[in-house]
């Protein structure tokens, strides 16, 4: 079965049979790449990328910056690039035209074939796609920190990662994910993009944003689905850790928060660049690579600090037609628990503005911290129980990221020897 | 300005300004009509039935019952009649062609210009347009009490209705409707046909429906509005009071369970036909007219006992293309309280079946009756207060239809001396 993604283009894939694989790789030069090129790898293999093949050369970095497209005029908002050591490729004497074998904790990953070997001014694409270069904004000091040499060209997986449990049972490649959603029958799925423990703030959002996605379709048989879509990349101290993420999102489906029929839980590897709209635009394109149909945007979406202003993410789809970006993004205010209704409630359409009592991270962070299980209306009780689990079997004792944590963790994914 | 209705058509207005008025009908031979008959010659008059310039003749009546479309072609399930008595119609010799004043409550309401006087099978209408000519179907006893002959022809209003307090707040024509939608800049109306006193079940239909309507449009500036249309029109002991359904629906509002610029109250005049699905395509023709762009559809939508699937009435929009019917039907299935969730929450999202409190009419109007004040969760308690004193101002004590209401109530609407 055909899939098409980003630009009507047949989604991407880019895997290398293992015996092939063996065959191939003898002799290549080899770089090691980091985390986050090994993430980007496997995402273009695997077309969650698409229409990318490899990583991008020189014309299409120029491109996304100077106009938001590929050089071909495809809409792409963030440059995916591979940056390696000058003098590695100096060393190794690799040219355009080589075939080199890319690897990462000791192990082959994939074969590259270079068209570009560049460099670029690193603090013109953060301008360009972060809208500033201080680097107090989490993407510029990403940027920083980025070697100063660039491959470009076209990927092959040559060992394709395992992804480790609690992961693998939420690990859909684009094609898999589209094969679950013809399974489950849904005609409309709206992406929720998550790097959080839901609260039931959260739930609502999913829940309201189901009904605008469905429209008007039929209900006897429910067509639309809420595909929850979490970001497992690198973490912060403080961030919720990753197996909680994951696992409490499918608690709140187990639990029956949500019908089996209408949700479902998956992860995407991303490493967040906080690009406010233009990273909206980013996962609006991952997440029609995935099959989904809609996309939510709360407010401040991808953003950081003061950056962006809390709706530039909403605005930045104006400018887009269904041509340019084949998914409908579903804006999203605040949910907040009203205390006058007596239950959650969306800002949107209530008017007890004066009584709202917001959803704050803070105050939710404080009572897991402190072990206060919070009441049913704002934490499903099944959900703190799971965090708290994920704490003790996962977070070395904490919910979120500890040092220690960030340290010893076990990895999401491994590549086996090939 | 133009406004435009059902099947693209000019909003049908035929009001004679009351000097011409007053010249016109001299020496015009009278019919008295029915409190229906009425009802409908105002909404015809006004375009709630547009492209409706009159009641329909013959060749209109059997298009409709064979084809559920007008004879030009125009999507049309029940047909308008003005029914007489044929004596009437011989002792006056009233024939095609004359121009007649119709008057009710002995004072003069409007002109037809007469096309076509005839007879019909009214079973035959029973069977086409209801499916049963059963006489304990409400729509099928009504048509059974019509006179035996019927008028067909242009009408225009020479005297104008005057709504009564407390309904004259909330009467809109189609033209002050758009103009209304036009000041709040509303793109998108998501139209509530309700002849109920509001619980939260019925709060929570009207706010998920929000949701499907607004789709994708921008949310810094609402752009999508609910419309509250209540049915006024002939009641049977135990249904609610007419007041109690306007005023509570506008109580929802002025106590902020709705933002002021999301939703609106507002009725039309109309005798139920309880005709299930074909009554479904009627109020969505209605609503279009109105301005609507949606219509909420939940289970059993103007449906009767077991005449009709619960979901006839959502799978009849699945045989029109938009340009048969110009507004998306929104369907619904049930909200129910959860008390695992701990809120009202959607049949369609939630996995708590098993648990479920369903709103059941006869526990609230139970509770009603016995003056028991429900929690906030299920009847917000503004709404309570209101309904108790719709019932001591305008009820005879009794929230619900009385045979004393029904004697000795004041009319909805008056004509004054022309």
């Amino acid at each position: 079965m055909k899939y098409f993604g980003h630009g009507s283009k047949e989604i991407v894939e880019r895997i290398m049979p293992k015996d092939e694989a063996r065959q191939k790789i003898k002799g290549l030069k080899q770089i090691a790449i980091s985390g986050r090129c090994t993430r980007e790898c496997i995402n273009i293999a695997y077309g969650f990328f698409t229409p990318l093949e490899g990583f991008l050369g020189r014309e299409d970095v120029d491109s996304v910056c100077n106009k938001m497209t590929l050089a071909d005029g495809t809409l792409w908002p963030i440059p995916i690039i591979l940056d390696v050591k000058g003098e590695e490729i100096r060393d190794k004497n690799i040219k355009a035209g080589d075939t080199i074998l890319l690897t990462h904790t000791g192990r082959p990953l994939a074969i590259l074939d270079i068209e570009d070997i560049f460099n670029l001014d690193k603090m013109k694409i953060a301008e360009a796609v972060l809208g500033t270069t201080d680097d107090k904004h989490p993407g510029v000091n990403m940027l920083n920190k980025f070697e100063n040499t660039f491959i470009g060209g076209r990927v092959t997986i040559v060992n394709p990662p395992r992804f480790q449990p609690p992961f693998d049972k939420f690990w859909y490649t684009p094609r898999l994910l589209r094969e679950k959603i013809a399974e489950k029958g849904w005609k409309r799925v709206v992406a929720h993009q998550t790097r959080n423990v839901p609260h039931s703030g959260h739930e609502w959002l999913m829940k309201g944003a189901w009904f605008s996605a469905n429209g008007e379709l039929p209900v006897e048989k429910l067509q639309t689905g809420v595909l929850v879509n979490c970001i497992i990349g690198p973490k912060r101290a403080g961030d919720y850790i990753d197996e909680a993420i994951v696992l409490c999102h499918q608690q709140l489906h187990d639990s029956g928060y949500f019908r089996d029929d209408i949700h479902m839980v998956s992860f995407s590897l991303w490493d967040m660049r906080y690009a406010g709209p233009k990273e909206a635009v980013f996962h609006a394109i991952l997440r029609t690579n995935l099959g989904c149909t809609h996309h939510m945007f709360g407010r401040d979406h991808a953003g950081v600090g003061s950056y962006y202003d809390p709706y530039d993410a909403h605005r930045i789809f104006d400018r887009f037609s269904e041509e340019k970006l084949n998914i409908k993004p579903v804006r999203i205010l605040e949910w907040w628990y009203c205390p006058v209704c007596g239950e959650v409630t969306y800002s949107g359409l209530c008017g007890h503005d004066k009584s709202r009592q917001n959803f704050s991270g803070t105050l939710i962070r404080s009572m897991l911290q402190d072990k206060v299980k919070p009441t049913r209306l704002i934490f499903r009780p099944e959900v703190y129980d799971k965090v708290m689990e994920c704490a003790d079997i996962y977070g070395f004792g904490s919910p979120f990221c500890t040092e220690k944590y960030l340290a010893e963790r076990q990895p999401v994914f491994t590549l086996p020897p090939l």
